[in-house]
């Protein structure tokens, strides 16, 4: 499927699967890459040199092109960022934080640098230095989201018109419908998370994945809105948060708080439905099943040109 | 544009114009009404015999279908119905409460009848209980908003995948983009709101439409989450619930003193930009003019036709 996209990847397709702590190890990685689409090693929940090995090992699972998505956030980005150059790992996604910094070091040996973005003036910013594309990322993603609330339907529009570099939809895509959708809101790619978090070669917890399966609609949930927005499933944990922070309201030392480091891997990785924090998106309610990453690739496909072919057939 | 929608409505185009509070009156509603789609005036801010009128002087404007929208929970209600029923108008949209205790009344005179939702299970309670159609109404629309904060591109498939009556998409939509969107999500239809608040026809205040059309993103917001959400313009007003919520929660109580009946009033018809409540949707920010509600038709249905093409295209 020629396009901008892949052309900036060498992929066959224009699919991503997103970058997710816990969840997108060397495995799902080289899954989704030796299916044709791009697979993103997750590096939030790793030390830099369990990265290397990642990285290491997802080159001889696949000859296809894989990236890796770094949270510019994190306390010890430096030693990540070195890691990815020494690799020279010819994709890499930056989310949070200002890319402007870092974006030279990957520049130098020609990696293709985007940036995840969720509203329009980040998105010029991130163009002006010097992305190859942006992700823009609407308010029913799941994980950490942006402050200003945009769906994808309303923020995709927004910054295809506004940035000129070619724009990948995130946030609430799960199937081939809305990545038609999605393109034709002036996309030119899409990123998937959630709906690659439960495949065979996710890294999660097999009572995440069941949990991913079983969520229904307004399963997830929205905390620390206007500090840190993240979105989870709604289990007692988060629940509680919900409760506190409506009744309360929230503040950043509360957050900070509840918030702490061991959630996600407690949720995700460990499958602790009591006390962890499961990151997962609005799109949990489309998935029903835990497939072969190359699976969710082919079906996403297929619906996709089932979804134009209806289009292109309507009025 | 022949489809399930049009053939429902008797209209040339699947676009509805949303009814909404001290905007769409006869006016408006018979210039869509006028252009091919299907107008509704918004019964929410009319005594009965206000209603009776702007539904006498629809009839005198255009010969075209057009329709009311009404909203249940109101204590009066059943004089509203009457009216609607007396004058047998051709086209019922219910919003909020219950539509099965009074669909009987609408589909004994011959009349269509859509309910709007916010989730799969009052879409599948609509259909059983007899509606033509549902509309699926995602967290980014403007005014009152459903409990699930489900986005349009989220619920769309999901509404689409459980019922069998036609889907209308509404949530974010103010160019045909979005409405290409709403098609490949498996919509066959879209409502339409804030776009048509600021046309020439819409009786709200100029000033109102000046900051729809001023409206950049983020700058809307969602307050009383988890009782009676409602989106609105962050004006003074709305900044100061959304401060009070975050820092202290929100109770119905005080939900109640703070969304008094007069702030819909205040914002929409009076401009008062400190104390009202300015309702409209994330869309406000492609809102940028004032154009008559053909002209709005008429691009819509253009850039329509030009995304489905430039999707055909892609790969």
């Amino acid at each position: 499927m020629p396009g901008r996209i892949t052309s900036l990847f060498r992929t066959e397709l224009p699919i991503v699967q997103a970058g997710m702590v816990w969840v997108s190890g060397w495995r799902l990685a080289s899954a989704v890459s030796a299916a044709g689409a791009l697979g993103l090693i997750g590096a939030g929940s790793m030390k830099p040199e369990l990265l290397r090995e990642h990285i290491t090992k997802a080159r001889a699972a696949t000859d296809r092109t894989f990236g890796v998505n770094l949270p510019l956030l994190r306390g010890d980005i430096g030693a990540l960022i070195d890691v990815v150059a020494e690799e020279r790992v010819p994709v890499v996604f930056t989310a949070a934080g200002h890319p402007g910094r870092h974006i030279e070091r990957f520049k130098r040996y020609g990696a293709t640098v985007v940036h995840v973005v969720a509203n329009v003036k980040q998105a010029l910013k991130a163009q002006e230095c010097g992305c190859d594309a942006v992700v823009a990322e609407g308010f029913e993603a799941g994980g950490h989201n942006g402050m200003d609330e945009l769906t994808t339907l309303t923020l995709v529009p927004l910054i295809a018109d506004a940035v000129s570099v070619p724009v990948i939809a995130a946030g609430g895509i799960a199937d081939g419908r809305q990545m038609a959708a999605a393109f034709a809101l002036g996309a030119e790619g899409v990123q998937v998370g959630t709906r690659f978090a439960a495949t065979v070669e996710s890294s999660g917890h097999d009572d995440y994945k069941r949990r991913i399966v079983e969520a229904g609609e307004g399963d997830t949930v929205l905390t620390y809105r206007g500090i840190l927005p993240v979105r989870a499933l709604r289990n007692p944990f988060m629940a509680s948060v919900e409760r506190e922070e409506r009744e309360r309201g929230m503040t950043r030392e509360r957050m900070m708080e509840l918030h702490a480091k061991g959630r996600e891997r407690k949720g995700i990785f460990e499958g602790d439905w009591q006390e962890g924090e499961m990151e997962m998106g609005q799109s949990a309610a489309l998935v029903r099943d835990v497939p072969p990453a190359r699976e969710v690739v082919r079906r996403m496909m297929e619906e996709f040109h089932a979804a134009r072919e209806r289009l292109a057939r309507s009025g």
